[in-house]
């Protein structure tokens, strides 16, 4: 991939316009940490490029509208995934914003340094406590002190498994900002100091915390008001009753010497539903005893 | 995000020439799901568009070289983060391959449709098994029938949890091949007739199967030889051993008055060993008592 400063993202429909002081502004940031994705990109007069309004971010952030600030070593990363589909028409339509902090700008000295050998030896390389820290004061502006209301988490296979209890929790806040990691952690003390969740989508190991953030967002933005086309569809799926979804089918009606089953031909909206209910208990018992016993509590 | 035949990706390093016949047989696929990432794309002569090399992809199938076969809706979303970073480089340096098999195209009639309506009722739509069907037949050209050798999965909530130990798995294989859902999910037939797993990242919700695709390959990917930079941080890792991994710590020394617990500092490998070890299994313990009962046993 390459550089992100040589490949601009394409413009946006409904990018604003901005008066010639303010593309100046955009064009000589000072520390630029920080971009915006989606609606607030612009082709800038100037340059023909197109930028991210950096500095003005801030003032422009839309109270009340569900903001992902992610801090990250890789900003190209994203939208990624986010960009297409329902979470990338949401994002249009001003459902959510997404943000990015580059880590790198904030490192030490001419290299601009984020990283340092492990104190007590090993392998790998972990993220310095004071650089991190400087990233997350940058994202905390303009959001929330409580945790609560904006939680600020760390994706790592240490953490708390991420759930569908999770994600609700998530999107029933202001934003939450994502620190994503590389290497072989992060320094243990500014998680301490900063009150940071340490979250895991699952029981492996990735090359670094960008899609498992993606993954946190795109969870967490498709419960927000408006995102699902259809209401019903967030309630009748896996997990949202505690139960793993009923097999599904459609037309055409036999395929290769396989029916549909009978009772989801019948029209009977009562057998239907049992049959649907009893599925869904007897994949949940086989494939994953674990919520199986939770649901029996 | 643009409709991708308007962005057509950056031309890569180390892109191969091509003559006229072939350029002209790129430019003119008949069916043209296949798209290949990375090291394939081919910018061609004639139009000056960047193309994927489609119709010769297979031909060009490098023997022994991992390969992980995308079904999706949106192509588009790949190589995504796998395009960056370690998953990236290796690459580029033809450690693995990833290609993209667009489900529109196998859709019926006009519109090229791939879903219906669920058969009982009920929100959402259903992928058709004829239609998934005819894009993992396509998928399967020269690829081990074995499953074993090849396995075939479907990004599900329903599925079995994809694990370090599944990473692995799929790491000793010669390639996989990954169907994406959308929508309420994909008709069953079709998943019992073509041995497909079930697989889930995790109890959530994603809109998509993209992202979760991605998950897989990049913890897959890291785990095939020479992917990573140092043999050692695979094993060290968390979930390497059953355990979480301690904390790290990194210079200062000294931060905010935060102290890099004296051990570390000691020189003495022995007492440091011991205390990750420690720290390993309290953290396993506090965090995640199921795989502490695994651990036990």
């Amino acid at each position: 991939m390459s550089d992100p400063e040589d490949t601009p993202p394409p413009p946006r429909k409904g990018a604003l316009k901005l008066t010639t002081a303010e593309l100046v502004e955009a064009e000589t940031p000072e520390v630029a940490p920080a971009r915006s994705h989606g609606r607030r990109a612009v082709v800038t007069a100037l340059s023909g490029k197109v930028r991210p309004r950096d500095l003005m971010a801030e003032v422009e952030a839309v109270a009340g509208v569900w903001t992902a600030k992610i801090v990250t070593l890789f900003p190209e990363a994203f939208p990624g995934v986010l960009g297409l589909s329902l979470t990338g028409k949401a994002q249009d339509a001003g459902l959510w914003r997404l943000e990015t902090i580059d880590l790198r700008p904030f490192g030490l000295g001419k290299h601009r340094n984020v990283d340092d050998t492990p104190a007590g030896g090993g392998a790998g390389m972990v993220l310095r406590a004071d650089v991190v820290a400087a990233a997350l004061d940058h994202a905390a502006a303009g959001t929330p002190a409580s945790r609560a209301d904006w939680p600020v988490i760390y994706m790592s296979p240490r953490g708390k498994p991420f759930t569908q209890g999770h994600a609700r929790r998530l999107a029933a806040a202001q934003g939450v900002t994502i620190l994503c990691g590389r290497f072989e952690g992060v320094d243990e003390r500014v998680l301490e100091a900063y009150g940071v969740e340490e979250v895991s989508i699952g029981d492996f190991v990735l090359t670094g915390g960008e899609i498992a953030a993606q993954v946190v967002i795109d969870a967490t933005v498709r419960l927000r008001e408006g995102v699902l086309g259809n209401a019903e569809s967030a309630t009748e799926e896996s997990h949202s009753n505690g139960l793993l979804e009923h097999p599904q089918y459609t037309r055409p009606a036999e395929w290769h010497g396989r029916a549909i089953p009978e009772v989801l031909m019948s029209g009977n909206h009562k057998k239907i539903a049992e049959w649907r209910r009893a599925q869904s208990e007897a994949l949940t018992r086989d494939r994953r005893p674990d919520l199986w016993e939770k649901f029996g509590k």
